[in-house]
């Protein structure tokens, strides 16, 4: 068994880790960290997950090393920062949901994370990126840095345009609409739920900081065989809509070059053939019009089409996750079965639930 | 006291509509038509509505024309096109809410209503518009046809663009979001409330005709003073969010033209100074991020924000309204009002009513 | 013009009350007050009030005397009793939405609100009970307390059976279900969206301090030409479910006395006959089951439906009401309008927003 | 492998048959049956399951037998009542979730179920019963009939009442409150997401037909060493509210029995002690009210809990499951473990999904 530890466990994402580990065959949860909670068992903390572990929200010290073969850090971005700091080289495997060792630049972390302070030398040496696209990178990795929801569908949904079919894409308009527990736990009124509840927020309508992550990893990514393309602008507005899980990405690409349905559907298919967790999906081949998340609520699926709107001149690329799995807990165990050499899917073969 | 008659009564356009027309002060309801639920009263089919009116729903027949000063028509767009052929020149005033005299030239029409057969003739007789843009053509109408709700918002938030500042805008990429009102009241499964709630359904992810309506109407329009600008491609997709009333249409608009944020908020400040029912906003000024359409639900408000995106390089358009009023019922009253030489807002000043 | 301040101003209710207030033809907005929110326009706390009418909120202070005829308090228990003894005497007509002075009995008010002091002498002066109940008592009262949401449904939902019909209850078990916003705008986890959307929760399975409340008052209360009957035991259980407003009271009544539903339907239509914001209604008469908050929603309307359940041996009561309006902020005006000897429904003529 | 057909795989209950199936180490799903969508795949149904299982809808004939070990039926009572006749003797296991063989009793069936014609030799070969309680006779069982969602909710939060402690319960009063998934997939106006959402639905405020079922049941189940109490009076009334899964009942107890919250827990936990999908609970044991059905979502567990309220003269038993869960598919598939002497919780291990 591969002994696991969840810091920042009373958080959603953390409460996911913690229910994704104690349903792994191979992963046992061995430390639950953290700065608030102590003492606290995770009964108390998450409603759904009444489970005698023995364990207890601990501060998280040097010690941890001792208990743990890998670490999830889903933590604030500046206590990953420190944390990573604290047990780099101490721990076999740290593996940070944050966004403290996504952007590799250093001008560009600084732009976008003006408070996150992070040693140069430490983000040079962690590992970025969707699962999919990183495949040979994880196998023994140290330190994994993990996209944010978000970022995770756009690059999943324009990996095949840039990385498969090498295309330059001239613009892309991005507009993401996402569920509640995207933000997070935090005691805000326009959260509560009176104000959240049928709102249709839009709450970072310019300047979303994943947009430039995404740019910036496709431009660098090249997984082997694959054809890099490029992008000139990526702009990206966020929206928060009367839901709580799930999250979609739509992704308006205007390029010069020729490609039509066909090629597109083609290279979007065989670009995910060996990748269980993408679903490449037409609109219209079910009752309801996919992706939808509610089609991938509580799986670890991205639910990805792409449609070339010949009318507008443009393609159109959807995609759909549960942010909470495929866009946060269920990546990082992916990632940590690829890390430790399991098959991919271990433990995280549980089919969406639906209708909830 | 103005006799006013409702087609379609049993719809939510339609219910919305007695709604209005009873609490206004100068209208007076005088007819309900339909071709289902014949004989019922209102408060059968709006459970809202317990009124005692003494009228139920009646087929419609010519001898409407006796009974009404204006008939509104909230009819499917080939219903209100046989019912205007039936009644114009007999009905002083017809308001019409479908789609079937929206598109003027008749190739376009045909290209987006291919199943609505109408008479040039009698389409060219139609006035077509947000009422804040077409004032002076709604004095004395005998044929109005109002904008879809997507439409309305779109209109609102590129007019002081395209008719205030004569701005050209070479690409405009429309994502638009409604909650579950906006499709009326088919018996389909994807409308259910297990599958409808908690989605986000990309139900028209291109094509969706709106789009074209709007270029169309904006490139047309010029209100006294207005400096035409232009638009060379307007694309829309459209989603089903997770809701019941209220849309929000986003813009993301390219142009080679110079502006910053203090002309464009100036811009359209000056734009709707005269507009009561326009509220232009910023997106932090409250606390909620706005424009939502939750701010605005229950009245017939759009509210609208304007972004100068510098890093972007695009224009971004926020605008929100209640798709049942603002959209539909609310609009078709305020047209009647200038119709009728009303201030605008006789039975229209309502606050909205939040949170709900 | 009847000159009103709203205490409490940054509140959910205080917001309906800004909202109502401004639009009542005989109602003028001169004070808000709070302790919190200092300076700011309504406008930044109530998005949907997008108003410009010179105020601002401030702090309370015996001055307020001058500037008001009637003030309002939507503030915690304790802060009204405060308010109450500073102003009393000095203002013509204070209404008081909080349960400082419901209860008139010192030894129940101590159980139930042990934190909330008040001056006795100053409690036995206040009127206390739904406006359709005390409608004589209202007329040029001084000193008003309003039942809360929840007694306000359970108490137009009993009175005919005690003071219309005279029934002895023996047993009334009451399950009431509330949306979100009955809970105010507290900053409690529990009440972040994620949590709250989707829940039934049972925050209040025993001990709801209304139940004692409403059969105090259902014990006292004796309208002109009432035959006050008796309730031995009446218990509340209350949860949360899954919107933001409106709520529906269920009670359970079992009686050794014999009645029918005939009885039963024509002494409810009789008892509210000549009370138009109580529409007593048939469960299937319309589309939707009601009464369901859904028809009353946006309105001062209290919906209610009587069912004589032969082979269960009991009567079920059911009431609906919009918790903000018919529940806080509107029966709040309609008995300031009965204080002022306006007609009741002054400023109150809205139809419910259906659907929202 | 045991190898199981699915008859109803079109609606609610068979999805979860389909997807429960699919992850079962021990089920092979081999056949799927319906009157509707012949020809269909899951993945057409069911937009969450994109699986590729080889099987079509077919209609159900006699060879049926051939190809399942087990058949499971979910499908409306008249239908089930023909199919078990038809596949009685021929399939070594009939699992039937509907109404068809719930009441034993002719009289009492054909009074709640006047529609569903079924042999009485039938009838009586059927074993009804929650799992938890009647674990021995549904080893090698030939027919099956499974209580009802609200019933079995019912049934476990009663039992130890009863069975555990053999009160005498002289009246218990439920109040059932359900999402919409409760009513299946059926094309009715006021299922439509717009008048569904929001909703507190008194959709069977008396004669819900579920209560006479429990009530006869515990008269009759006396497990091994149980003490069988009685139920005088058992009624409930049913309300539908605005989420999608997950059902809570609660039930107001009262009898003349001294009995008190310690023993009350007491007798809670040891009658549910071997039973792992019976959580009992402390109503504030978590950050939010327990139980909910929030907590129990996605899996089969039923939540428990009891409160002596010593006030109010009464027992206050609440209790909640996922409806198409433990309320159906999943209890569908404890049965047959236990049918098929596998441990009971074989592919039913997934801890509950929460928030969504």
């Amino acid at each position: 068994m591969i002994r696991a530890g969840v810091v920042g466990a009373s958080g959603l994402a953390g409460g996911e880790l913690i229910r994704l580990i104690t349903q792994h065959p191979d992963l046992e949860l061995t430390f639950l960290g953290g700065s608030s909670n102590i003492g606290r068992r995770p009964a108390e903390l998450h409603p759904n997950l009444r489970l005698d572990l023995g364990l207890t929200v601990q501060p998280v010290t040097e010690e941890v090393a001792d208990k743990v073969d890998v670490l999830f850090l889903a933590t604030p971005a500046p206590v990953s920062a420190q944390l990573a700091e604290l047990l780099a080289d101490k721990v076999p495997a740290i593996v940070d949901l944050s966004g403290a060792f996504r952007i590799r630049t250093p001008e560009l972390h600084d732009r976008w994370y003006p408070k996150v302070k992070r040693r140069t030398d430490l983000a040079d040496r962690f590992v970025y990126g969707v699962p999919e696209l990183i495949k040979d990178q994880l196998a023994d990795a140290e330190l994994i840095s993990l996209p944010g929801c978000y970022a995770t569908s756009l690059t999943l949904g324009l990996a095949p345009l840039t990385l498969g079919l090498g295309l330059h894409l001239k613009t892309v308009v991005v507009d993401g609409k996402s569920g509640s527990s995207g933000g997070g736990l935090h005691l805000r009124t326009a959260d509560l739920h009176p104000f959240r509840s049928g709102a249709i927020a839009p709450y970072a309508p310019t300047g979303h900081r994943h947009a430039g992550e995404v740019a910036d990893f496709l431009a660098r990514a090249k997984p082997a065989g694959a054809t890099a393309g490029r992008i000139d602008s990526l702009t990206m507005s966020a929206y928060g809509v009367s839901h709580v899980r799930g999250l979609l990405t739509s992704s308006y690409v205007f390029t010069d070059d020729t490609v039509d349905q066909r090629e597109l559907q083609r290279a979007y298919t065989r670009f995910y053939k060996e990748h269980r967790f993408v679903r490449v999906r037409r609109n219209t081949e079910t009752l309801i019009p996919v992706p939808d998340p509610q089609a991938v609520l509580g799986s670890n699926y991205c639910d990805v089409t792409v449609m070339h709107d010949e009318e507008g001149g443009r393609i159109v690329v959807l995609a759909a996750l549960d942010n909470l799995i495929k866009g946060a807990a269920g990546q990082a165990v992916q990632a940590t079965n690829l890390r430790f050499h399991l098959p991919e899917e271990t433990g995280l073969t549980m089919h969406p639930v639906m209708p909830v």
